[in-house]
């Protein structure tokens, strides 16, 4: 490990056993791209963290003070990744939180991904991941620390050709990638998992949202299955870091070629938003 | 915090802040009760850990080693709990577990908690929480780290008068208390719920089946709703730590008295099994 960390505000590695980030999975996280010294999108990350904290009913968190410890952690960075993990903090053992409980603020800063930077040009390869994805709408939505579903979806595959895992909820609705967002279109409408069940509404799900707008391409929000994305034109994915990455093959059903993806991936580049292959 | 910890095998408070435990609550945990120096039924801990092990997919844990350090930690305690967290271990940033990863192990030697020890004699009010369990048969049964839904529940409730809150599913079922495990008595038949959707298969729960083997009980694994709650003769509950508690109301809901549970108390301490209320 080459990050540097911070424990708030500290420079440090080691986090007290006894925090509920551990204990419980009682926290929220955020994987911000950080470019040029900047952290891409911050106001966005900063948005869906406080609707975690409202969730998970979190006492006070102060926003400004964690913007200005990400935006330190960025400065020095060329092109990077800032990850923050937010905790309920610490506590003696047992589930019920404390009514007085200072969060820990634990901000490191890393290496760019090992994503080739090509995949927003070529496309990838994708499969359907076999692990489903649980209905739980109290934390739907929110990025959490509770990820073993995840986890074990990625662990079903280690192709390195293979880019990201497409998801299903126990219902067999299609829901996301195992780390991103999920989009179809067919005839320039664009479809996309209604997530109040499961899933992680992406920072980049609400650029691509907003995009849509401003380029009148309609915006879906729906229940979806693997068929919807097998009979789409397109199939595509988002995520804070990647940008849009078109899926050219899912389990060898291909995809010819990803006009409304291309037209919003233009618009995203030319609002400033850098993505992976651009870089 | 004046728990003793060990991380690994040697003391220390502080865990790296890029274990998976943290990072997606990729890892388990065993909470055992401790009576003058004697890890309480920790073959049962130790067999529940290795389920939880071998479905998360874990490298090679040595539970022999495991084994020796919580009798180590329990050697100078007169009653307390030892609670152990096993993580996947430390890796760089993605869901993805890497190859070579060796497990952490964190043991905590602490006090024992602060339930009356009356509950066991005199029985416990208990709640029906508002918070549903997702239904996710990966993760069922085992102790794992991803807890929001018990944190969440426990949050419903501070009045200490009441000892525990019972969760459905959010298909309605009826599955646990939000620390234990939970049994209906009607006509001597005890009926629990099947843990294969969700809910902690727990270690005293074990002992409940094999007491009722022993006593002639049928013991009655199912789909069980409120409504059976509520029509049943007798309510209680399990937990390694606290034992058999009576439910001697739940919500209002009264039950008068509980000669099966009574009868498993009996047979329990007989096998040397100690509870809350008998230390």
């Amino acid at each position: 490990m080459t990050d540097k960390i911070w424990i708030n505000g500290e420079p440090s590695q080691f986090l007290d056993a006894s925090d509920r980030g551990l204990q419980y999975g009682d926290g929220l996280f955020e994987t911000i791209a950080v470019f040029d010294g900047h952290p891409q999108l911050l106001e966005f990350h900063l948005a869906r963290l406080g609707r975690g904290t409202a969730r998970l009913k979190f006492p006070f968190v102060d926003l400004v003070q964690l913007e200005s410890e990400i935006r330190l952690a960025s400065a020095s960075m060329n092109k990077g990744v800032v990850k923050l993990i937010l905790t309920r903090g610490i506590s003696a053992r047992g589930y019920r939180p404390p009514e007085h409980i200072q969060p820990t603020r634990i901000i490191y800063a890393g290496a760019w991904p090992a994503h080739p930077e090509s995949n927003s040009r070529q496309g990838v390869r994708a499969r359907v991941c076999a692990h489903r994805l649980a209905i739980q709408p109290a934390l739907a939505g929110i990025k959490h620390l509770n990820r073993l579903e995840q986890v074990l979806a990625r662990s079903e595959w280690s192709d390195p050709n293979i880019a990201e895992g497409i998801m299903l909820d126990t219902e067999d609705r299609l829901v996301c990638g195992s780390m991103s967002n999920l989009y179809l279109v067919r005839d320039r409408i664009l479809s996309t998992p209604a997530l109040h069940r499961c899933g992680v509404d992406g920072v980049m799900r609400e650029q691509v949202r907003l995009a849509c707008q401003a380029l009148k391409v309609a915006w879906n929000e729906t229940d979806l299955s693997l068929q919807d994305a097998l009979d789409a034109d397109e199939l595509f994915l988002s995520n804070a870091l990647a940008g849009l990455w078109p899926v050219r093959e899912l389990d060898g059903h291909g995809y010819a070629d990803h006009p409304v993806c291309r037209e919003l991936q233009g618009y995203l580049a030319g609002r400033g938003i850098r993505q992976c292959g651009q870089a």
